[in-house]
């Protein structure tokens, strides 16, 4: 393969914009676009083996890299715009390559966003894609703002993605559907941006559960100044989850296990029935699993009574 | 070392911010920050042992991810404002991370850049900036806007960096005044920011000489549609190059050789004294080398008579 860099950008990584306000897209020094207001800004990094299994198909690499970081835009209350990707590569395999740019453009035609830069270069793979969304200037969804007696919520169901990722690891072929259910839940997270974009203004804070559910409502209790209890059994957990694991091993991912990408948020119980009309309205259930207290840390409670969890979420150093 | 992703982040990567703009800073799921009018995206990785020497001091390699994106915002004429970093590695060595920060900081006070997010990860070395400036609306130089009969220009002198990076892989370590300026030319290279902002409007199009003027000049060309002469004796070499090598290698350095973020820019006749006057007003040294003629590609003279020059610039694949 002698494939250049400028060959490969314009052939898998130049796509016509539908999008007016950008006004230089890939192939010059920088991008320009036409912003106002306040911007939501975030990077996020996928390395081989650390973040993703090795081997992992090229489309849900190019899928993943935009999945979290669309998931950082929700968790801000953000709209999506523009996307620049850093892309490091021990070869340049056309194969992978295509696979990868599908997966990536995927994504971002669904959501509107445009790839407007980025820089290609030779080394250990790892793929790192900026994200730029616009939110509106007074309305933006932080991990500081939560408050005593805030409601703490959570999105859709967790532990799925954790469960997948243990089957694909462990090779389990079985052909299971619950199995097949939840190793797509890892290999295709479905961002809540349209949640996001509903619960600005609403919601008093907000994270992506990416780390695990504990320690991401731990960044949103130390950012806030306050602690929080969680009720484990309002913890929501799928159908599919629940028949391929013991209950115990299904709470354990709901509770530490990362890479669900749904939204932990908080809100004063004021806003209890808006905050249910504004994500009905974008089809994202939701569940009250606990409340922020005085203190720190986030406690477990099971029929009231505390408890010490497993394990603490996932760290990279 | 145990000292997690969180804790390096609020010690080495979390400083005070002096702009009122950065509206959520480093420490969220995305920053926010207040822009308007056009901006300016760009991201630049840098790879060990591929873009710099494996070895190479931190304090370099954090001034240097920053310096290579700072003079991509100067060859589109922008304003830089903020950064955000991924950063992968292997493991985190505290005097290592408080290196990089140094060189880092150290350059991004100077530019009045503040870094407003980032990820950092675990996996081989790579580091990763992407950047934010300004532009106006109808004041940006990009890479297509030259014309047939426009006049080629390059600030600074060339080839210098690309000899450093010569004397620093061969251990030449010579106590010569010429070599030492040659290596702090490679390892602390000044982006061209003011020069970029003072050309926006007056300039026709501009590049920045990250790969080499034969290279970086096609791409002017292809993106403009036309070619390119250069006069090589016009190609300005500095004192220290020449004391340091033979002419012909001297030459060859200053054509080919990469990494010197010199800005190469085209502007048409009627404006060589504003030109002159705006690169005065900041203080940058720029000569006129060649011009922009019909066809395609970059054509070498020397006595006014064509020539073959021996490589064409850098590939990273």
């Amino acid at each position: 393969m002698s494939t250049g860099e400028f060959e490969i950008i314009e052939r898998y990584f130049t796509r016509a914009s539908a999008d007016p306000d950008v006004l230089v897209g890939v192939g010059d020094d920088a991008a320009v676009v036409a912003a106002s207001g306040a911007l939501a800004v975030a990077v996020d990094t996928l390395v081989e083996g650390v973040h993703f299994p090795a081997g992992l198909a090229a489309e849900a690499v190019g899928y993943r890299v935009l999945a979290v970081n669309l998931s950082d835009m929700a968790a801000m209350g953000a709209q999506p715009r523009w996307c620049t990707l850093a892309l490091t590569l021990a070869d340049s395999q056309t194969d992978w390559l295509e696979g990868f740019a599908d997966g990536l453009f995927m994504l971002a035609e669904r959501y509107g966003v445009t790839l407007i830069g980025g820089d290609l270069t030779r080394g250990p793979m790892t793929v790192s894609l900026q994200i730029i969304g616009t939110v509106e200037t007074t309305r933006w969804l932080g991990r500081s703002g939560g408050h005593v007696g805030d409601d703490v919520y959570v999105t859709g169901t967790l532990g799925d993605s954790a469960a997948g990722l243990a089957l694909i690891k462990e090779r389990m072929q079985e052909d299971v559907p619950a199995h097949t259910a939840l190793r797509e839940r890892f290999l295709w997270p479905e961002p809540r941006v349209a949640a996001g974009c509903a619960l600005a203004g609403l919601a008093s804070s907000a994270i992506d559960v990416s780390d695990g559910l504990l320690a991401d409502l731990g960044h949103v209790c130390k950012a806030s100044g306050c602690g929080a209890f969680i009720d484990v059994e309002h913890v929501p957990l799928s159908a599919e989850l629940l028949s391929a694991f013991p209950p115990n091993v299904a709470e354990a991912y709901a509770l530490s296990g990362g890479d669900d990408y749904e939204l932990c948020f908080t809100a004063a119980p004021a806003q209890a029935q808006s905050v249910e009309a504004a994500l009905e309205a974008v089809g994202c259930p939701a569940r009250k699993i606990g409340q922020l207290i005085p203190g720190k840390g986030v406690e477990c409670r099971r029929d009231g009574e505390s408890f010490e969890p497993a394990s603490a979420g996932y760290r990279h150093f």
